[in-house]
């Protein structure tokens, strides 16, 4: 019994580090369908916004391919509690990011429809919503790929300054369609795609709330209380 | 070696049983929290909301349950493919599951501000969308208690009937926005309720998907570009 056992941790070490790799390569992949979503938006390119939403199978597999690499791992030995974690913390997160993934090629499938119509509407604010989140995406798996906790909450606290970006912008949007009703169509798909962008930075605290359990062992939400008393007014955004 | 292990097969088994009632019992949450938000909105009862708001913590608690759950049960038996299908299976029905409890919150989130603008939106057309959603989450979580592929794959079919719905509501909304620019405030509100109720379906289909691949082991995709060609348009949807 005694004989495989150092070969087995070796190489169960070593399938842990292939999987977080794994998962921070997936991560940039979707950071770059991001930034390509809301570039194909720009420039009114059709047949590259189809190419992102394309893309967005690779991650999907991509997901699926590390879920059942998880489970395979786990048969490689008895987890014990900081395996479990590290376990447990590689599939929500890899899940986090196949949602991250799922939100730019819907903002790449909306720019389709809203380059048929006029250009009325402000598109330069959804850029900075969009910079904003790849900056935590990739904040945050840095953060992972680390295990450096600090860094996860710091992007976990962070957050506040997309949501309040998306608040203004959507109140600019709402202006724009009373403003004229042939604003309302455009205005629509750029409320859902700003919606869309805000929900990667949702996702991107997420993943912090896992790499902070991850490396501490105890949930973020408690040191939060500890540490911040003042970043959660309960407060009913409009655009929320 | 050999005299625990008829015991331990068992426990995996009861453990398992056990895991998929945990799953079934935190969906029926899921759809309970569902007909209360729109329960709410037509009274505009904005405690009754924020309890809604306040019971989607229980959904995320058992969805944290469940993982450790999966974990602790891959350690008690070197796990067989029929085995990872099933805890993978649960693992990625738990997350969808937890998902459509988020949208419903967020509706009943939402049904607060809306309550305090006049009533002239249509919130009818919600209702009926509310009733297909939870008909499918109901479905889907009786075909994956009775591990009935088929069962799964009508609801899988079946969302084009939301999606439809969906559809024609969104585009009632924009006639209303246009109509008056009083009606935009109010009806973006419906438009993101509208859309989160169908994102709830797509999450049923994603379960009718797992349910497929664990009874089968086989993906539903390919099942399905063999048995039906038609359903897919690939059209790009207003609201999608």
């Amino acid at each position: 019994m005694n004989t495989g056992t150092d070969h087995i941790i070796k190489s169960y070490d070593s399938e842990l580090a292939r999987l977080t790799g794994e998962i921070v390569r997936m991560g940039e992949l979707s950071v770059t369908q991001l930034e390509a979503a809301i570039d194909v938006l720009e420039r009114r390119d059709e047949r590259a916004a189809q190419r992102v939403v394309g893309n967005d199978d690779a991650i999907d597999q991509l997901e699926q391919e590390i879920g059942h690499d998880v489970v395979r791992l786990l048969a490689l030995r008895a987890p014990m509690a900081s395996d479990l974690r590290n376990v447990y913390a590689a599939l929500r997160i890899a899940s986090d990011i196949e949602r991250i993934g799922d939100y730019a090629a819907n903002v790449a499938k909306r720019s389709i429809p809203l380059s048929m119509v006029a250009p009325v509407a402000p598109v330069g604010g959804l850029h900075q919503l969009a910079t904003l989140a790849a900056g935590e995406v990739r904040e945050v798996l840095a953060a992972y790929r680390d295990r450096d906790a600090e860094r996860a909450y710091q992007v976990w606290k962070d957050d506040v300054v997309l949501d309040e970006a998306y608040t203004g912008y959507f109140r600019q949007l709402l202006t724009y369609m009373m403003e004229d009703p042939r604003n309302i169509t455009p205005c629509t798909h750029l409320l859902f795609m700003a919606k869309n962008i805000e929900r990667i930075g949702d996702h991107a605290t997420n993943i912090a709330e896992n790499v902070w359990f991850q490396v501490t062992g105890e949930p973020l939400d408690k040191q939060r209380s500890k540490r911040d008393l003042t970043s959660s007014p309960e407060t009913t955004k409009l655009g929320e």
